[in-house]
């Protein structure tokens, strides 16, 4: 039976309607955004936006959408709206961020042009900023760490999957104070084919992705420059494709500098998680899935952390995973649009998952 | 945003509440129920039974529910409810089924032990029956071709899974006379390892199981006794395992007796399905989503069904797409227990899939 | 230990060695070809060409080729040579046909250009041929139907993948006088991704790909002309794309006029096969490969097939299990010059395959 | 063309011929012995003992060997052999050395052992050693680090697989002084599922195991004590099980005390590898496959090695990719047989596996 949360969540659809946009929608974060609102009991979709599909049904790029009458518009004839979500290639949203608050009061971008603090960031990670004037408004989109400060924001920053899924790892360290920045930090990740988009090309056609263990990014992934920003320390970063479409897992090694016990870990992430609906530990025990696992979290938002102590090498292994596309994007989206628009922070977020599901 | 189908059912659930039970909650099919009866706007799970896991949370087996504070109860322990759900392995519920009444006004048997009409058919087909007299007194859980007599109903017999994907994608040819019984038909069901349920064994160890199109029940499949007593005629049927989880995918080639246009088929598809909520057509068109996929549904109740003509040997090939755990099994059960107890088709099967998803 | 056939082969490798090269080395059946033709003990590679990667190494594009010395050239460059293997997108063939002959004494082209016998069957089936005086000339690869006419033969036709898999499995009822032609015949086939080639696309890319029964060429597929060709009867044929890489598994399901036993079909297949040495038996037994399966005969040369027989509807069921790559192509290939250069058959091609292998 | 290694090879066949037996043929490991000495030119089968399937075919259990006479032998009926390859479970050889010894000449044994130096390392790391006596006498089978002590040898100890593939990485950063033994090193290790084993279990089965990332053994791997034995420092090692069926890959980060160049590393490992006929180099550059991977390497005996400097925070990343089933496991064994027999190292291990080949 749905909790007491969905049916005043119903209720509240009734007296508060917002409307909202997807600018990029063809894409699978387009995508992702258009099926969360399709579901979303205060959210109604005005459009969908898409140079290469306009005229075309939603449904046509994105099966399960096969039952919307939505058709992709032209992104010229974006027309006003309260929330916009805009799911660009990144260096789009920059470009664009003063016609994008013409159109709209709220721009949820799930790019990575307004995740960074600085323009000295952008130059130094990416190719600069076009408009570095927003930085210092837009707010990180994740909730765990960012709660106060999205309520009530106009310019959410969707954080990247690598990202979000490292610093739902960490963040109890540092915030019980289990680190104090200055330890050394390996983050292993482990990601699907959906981080890769839907464009294609050789490395991502089957017959080469299928079946891989494949390094990339073995140095300098972009995402580190968030990670270091949210944690305070720069973390020893490499990335790996393996044989899944959805998910990202990334496993932590860290060497804290003083004795720590079981309880001290179950401490700082029972402190920092217990009354979060989207985190939940797993953290040894028995039976199949016993620490966190991508396909345990797919098609939903919830992020998995668990860890496990080593007392040999003075190590803490932590795990977390998430749904690249929902945790680590388009479900980030929704849930902090949630927050700053003062709606139920689980609305149009409430699937369970799949089991069993493979590949997720 | 939510439908206003949602909205009213959800109006309904403040005053309409049905207590249900799974008996076998372990299972896949099990697993699938709990994960649906937790999120019915109706229905209120009351208990989920298991010889094996009593005591455990029900997280403990399906890692999507770990938010449940459900445990699993000895089947000792039943209790009164309003509707019973039995997810046990074929020949359990013909045995209990005086039991299970008496703990319950309506029962939902997910085996196959009613399914077919006579006692007859469970002597050529299986091992016999143990309670034959109530094999008239069972309604076939599929709506498309039994929703009349499932209203009111108080013991559903849900259907096999490569029979509902065959049934559901033959049906029409004859409700519209496009066959008449004579006809010659071939079917090859490729379906998932979730098929096979959660035990194990070699021949579905990931090493052996991974990456096969491998021949099983390349004749005398149980579910051909299905097809018969539905469409009035025998079918030609094999099946192959496949690398997916969840999913089947049935194709039928039918060979009609006389002339028969494209514009016939999509007259008998469309007659047949248009107003039905959980089918969907798939025939053509562009994209990378022509035809019904197993894919496009995963985790939904929806099936695809779909068609193409073949003028060089008088063919019709029918393809049927559904994720076996839902509208081949739990999926499908609740549908029909939502017509049976009146209140609205669609509860708590709202869920429309996910884009990418793999090995679905 | 080696048998003798590979002690004898060493021996000859000695005394004789041919030249061969590739025309279109960078394609998936072109990397094939020359892990093949490295191998083998009496063919050494001159040249490989590929516009798009002159120059560069072989292991650039073929991981397993990495220890090679071998470079792409230009096709320009392309020098005389006692064999040429073309494996070129369908149509470059026939319009180089006469330059290849000026370069090497054998051809062994894999497109489908030279597999039809007539230019009417061009005109119906492909968009007629440009050179229809090599058509006669040219001999079909699958020796298991065509071994005397290659012996010797200059210009030699590789077969389709899925047209070998279908002729392999339904050729011994037709030479047996168990059908005679007028039967119905169904065949669905299920095919890896490596089919495709290796150009990507969305419908191939890994997100869109993996996890896939995807119906494809649901009627009017080419194959069905080479099938037509040599056994004399049109049949319904239908593809699936499914989550593997290499391989190719063909069911036919036949409906013989006239009462047919096992021992009636062991005979047809031990009389075809029993001394053949790339095709062998799998119908029934005990454990987990009991027909026949594309994953156990991945990166073979080999061909399983094997039956049942379904007495409820006087069906026979045809399995059948190649690797698409080798068996399929290129394999196909290099056995069918072997015979054509009156080597040992078997040469370069004795590769047993791998257990456990996962999405072959 | 084969190359001349192989010819002498074959020529050396002539001459020579030593008979081998292998314990414990019905699992994955026994079942790649059979495979490899079947194409061995040097090496002649005896028996294949079995306690669950004597008197089966070989090829009953391994479908590559389907063409094989050879049947699996009761283990009461082992004759004398020249060499022994056991492929038992841990604690099955260190019970029946001497027996073997009585059998055989020469032992090798692919379980655990006779790997660790000492009574004392098999206390704290298993559950003691019951012939000790033996310790001191095994040799590691890893060529790459022991070829020396390998000639002769009379009992061979299999490394672990993922010991393997995180010692191969390493090893050069040792031997070249890069690294004292002072440094952090962080090894994390991605595993196919064909590590667990042929038995089967919940955790193995196709819809649990399929499409996941999931940590295991996240501290305490017992390879960490063959890794520490032969690179002189403890790592900390965290093992994780993703989707494909052969396959180890191990990232190793490492944090030098000193500056260190690309050209520095590329001279360490150079100097260690460039002789070595199964490690090849794979180190950046352009294409798909520019760093080590399971793929890369499916069904064959070579190992990649590759690396990364990551100057923002001093580390290197070090990247190596096997076959568990072969260079980790039976492969390293018939290459340590070979060195110890005095035979042609390559012989029997030729294979140069496929492309394109998925969940390897």
């Amino acid at each position: 039976m749905a909790t007491e949360t969905a049916d005043s969540t119903a209720d509240a659809a009734a007296s508060e309607t917002v409307t909202a946009s997807v600018v990029g929608g063809t894409g699978f974060t387009g995508g992702e955004l258009l099926r969360l609102l399709e579901g979303h009991p205060n959210l109604e979709i005005s459009q969908a936006t898409s140079r290469s599909a306009a005229g075309k049904s939603v449904g046509s790029k994105h099966p399960p959408l096969r039952g919307s009458d939505l058709r992709f518009s032209e992104p010229a004839d974006l027309e006003s709206v309260d929330v916009l979500f805009t799911a660009t290639p990144h260096g789009v949203s920059m470009d664009q961020i003063d016609h994008f608050f013409e159109v709209a009061d709220t721009v949820v971008d799930l790019s990575a042009d307004f995740r960074l603090e600085t323009e000295a960031q952008y130059d130094e990670w990416y190719d600069g900023h076009s408009a570095p004037e927003y930085l210092e408004r837009a707010e990180y989109a994740l909730p765990e760490i960012n709660r106060d400060n999205l309520a009530g924001a106009d310019l959410i920053a969707g954080g990247g999957c690598n990202a979000t899924a490292t610093i739902l790892g960490l963040y109890p360290l540092f915030e019980h104070e289990i680190l104090d920045g200055d330890e050394q930090i390996v983050v292993d990740v482990k990601v699907g084919s959906s981080e890769g988009g839907a464009g294609g090309g050789e490395a991502s056609s089957h017959p080469e992705r299928s079946g891989v263990v494949r390094p990339y990014a073995p140095t300098g992934h972009r995402h580190e420059a968030e990670i270091e920003q949210f944690l305070g320390t720069s973390v020893a970063f490499t990335c790996h494709a393996v044989d899944m479409i959805r998910g990202a897992s990334a496993t932590a090694h860290v060497f804290p500098s003083g004795p720590v016990s079981k309880g001290d870990l179950w401490k700082a992430y029972r402190g920092a998680y217990e009354d979060e609906p989207f985190v939940r530990m797993a953290a040894g025990g028995s039976g199949v899935y016993r620490y966190p696992e991508p396909k345990a979290v797919a098609g939903t938002n919830m992020a998995e952390v668990g860890f496990e102590l080593d007392p040999s090498n003075k190590r803490i292994v932590v795990f977390s995973a998430i749904d690249n596309m929902m945790k680590g994007s388009a479900g980030q989206a929704v849930h902090a649009a949630n927050i700053a628009l003062g709606l139920e922070e689980t609305a149009g977020l409430e699937f369970t998952g799949l089991h069993p599901v493979g590949a997720p």
